[in-house]
This record gives structure tokens, sequence and C-alpha cells, in this order.
């Protein structure tokens, strides 16, 4: 779980990558916004692993604050917001992309095809750019 | 924090990836293994997050009952035991490559160093494969 308030800049890298998003919920609502086109509240809540209200409202709001996600209001729905990816979440695709292929390769009951994971290991680099590509981002 | 009990085969990648290692001081033990050469339990105890004794021994344990770690007897001193990274451990090296990569370019105080991330950025396959390379893996 992130503790923003221990924080530390060590300048280790994995140290930084596991303040910003090492916790287990926090890289869900990431999967969400990156994979499965969730945007508002009730999205995240529609996962499988069954967020707590309670948990999905600290991590957004803590991904916010760490520059991962950005809040905006629904045009279409006034009280409600909308999130997503900004540039600097955006670059999370390449880890996301390994631990699929990760997953893909240890997971006896896993749903990744092996087309993907072929896909995945012809072009790393253009597979993480799909899903970018994919994504509306918005710099900060 | 893994959830052995709570564990789910539902075939997504990512929480798979997250039920095997998704929690900041597994990360961290895997980070010691992979890059910092650390072996003995007296190693892991060193790095600069202070893990606790008691969750050091706890994800020690996860991670060698998830087959990511594997514990030897020390040839050196009866008694003690080392920690290694199994072929399953050793596959998360492009996670953390792409964790190093991502932290290098977000992070103002990090430590990585331009040459690395070129380095990575040209030849993300063979870096990995340069981590592993160092690895001593041990097959399960």
């Amino acid at each position: 779980m992130p503790c923003p308030g221990k924080r530390r800049d060590t300048g280790c890298p994995i140290t930084f990558a596991l303040d910003m998003f090492g916790d287990r919920w926090s890289l869900l609502i990431i999967r969400d916004l990156m994979l499965k086109g969730s945007k508002a509240y009730g999205d995240f809540l529609e996962a499988p692993e069954r967020i707590a209200t309670n948990i999905l409202a600290d991590r957004l709001k803590y991904l916010e604050s760490m520059g991962i996600i950005r809040k905006s209001c629904d045009p279409g729905h006034r009280r409600r917001y909308l999130y997503s990816l900004t540039e600097k979440g955006g670059d999370l695709a390449p880890i996301i992309v390994e631990m699929i292929c990760w997953a893909g390769k240890h997971d006896p009951h896993t749903k990744v095809k092996d087309k993907t994971l072929k896909q995945i290991e012809n072009d790393r680099k253009g597979f993480a750019a799909e899903i970018r590509a994919r994504l509306t981002l918005i710099s900060r």
C-alpha cells in the first residue's frame, strides 16, 4: 500500500515505482483504465476483484496526487467525474505488458491467448504503443 | 499484500501477477535478489527500506510457496539458508527493467543513469537477458 508520508527520495527506481503504484488496488485501477476502458467511479466497482468503495476513493485520490491519473467533469452528467491516465500513467503500459507476458507464461488458468503472447514477443514496444494509442492521454 | 486465501483463478494476467508478487515488500525482496546480489536473510534486512523481520519471514515463505524463490542450505554455514530466484522468478526481469525505465523518466531524484536508460531503450530484451544471465537460476 502506498505510504505517502513515509515516502523517501532514495533515487531507487523500484522504490519510487512502488511508492507511486505499488499496491494491488492501484494497479488494478490502472489496469481498468488502460485495458478495460473504465472511466467512471462505478466502472471500477464492477471489476471482479470487488474493490471496496473507501479503498477505491482513497486510491483514486492518491493516484491523482501522484500525477498518474486525472479527474475531469463528465460533460454528459453534472456532478459525475471521469478518470483518465495522464502521460505519466500511460507510460506504465510497458510494465502492464510485461505482467501480461509473465502471467501468460506462468498461470495455468491464464486467459491470455498464445497469439497475444507471440505478438508481444515479436514486438513488445509496438504492443505497448498500441495500448497507449487507444488511450486518451492527458498531459499534465 | 498477497492474499493466498483469497486468490481466485480468474485468468486475468494482472490479477495473477499481483497475487504472486503484488505487494511492496515482495517486489523489494525480488529487487534485492535480482539486482543487489542479496542471498541470506540478513542481506534483505540491510536494505534502506528497513523491512521488519516478521514481514521479511512472511514474504520469503510466501514467495517460496509461489515458486518464485527457492531456499537452500548454505554450504558454508550450517543452519543458514540462502535464497535465490527460480526460473519463474527470473522471468520477472523484464517487469523490473520496465519499472527502472519508468522511474528513470519520472523520478526527479532518480539514480538511474541516462546511459542505462539509453541502453534499455536500444535493447530492452538484451538488458533483461543480461540481468538474468547474472543470476544463478534454479529451475523448479
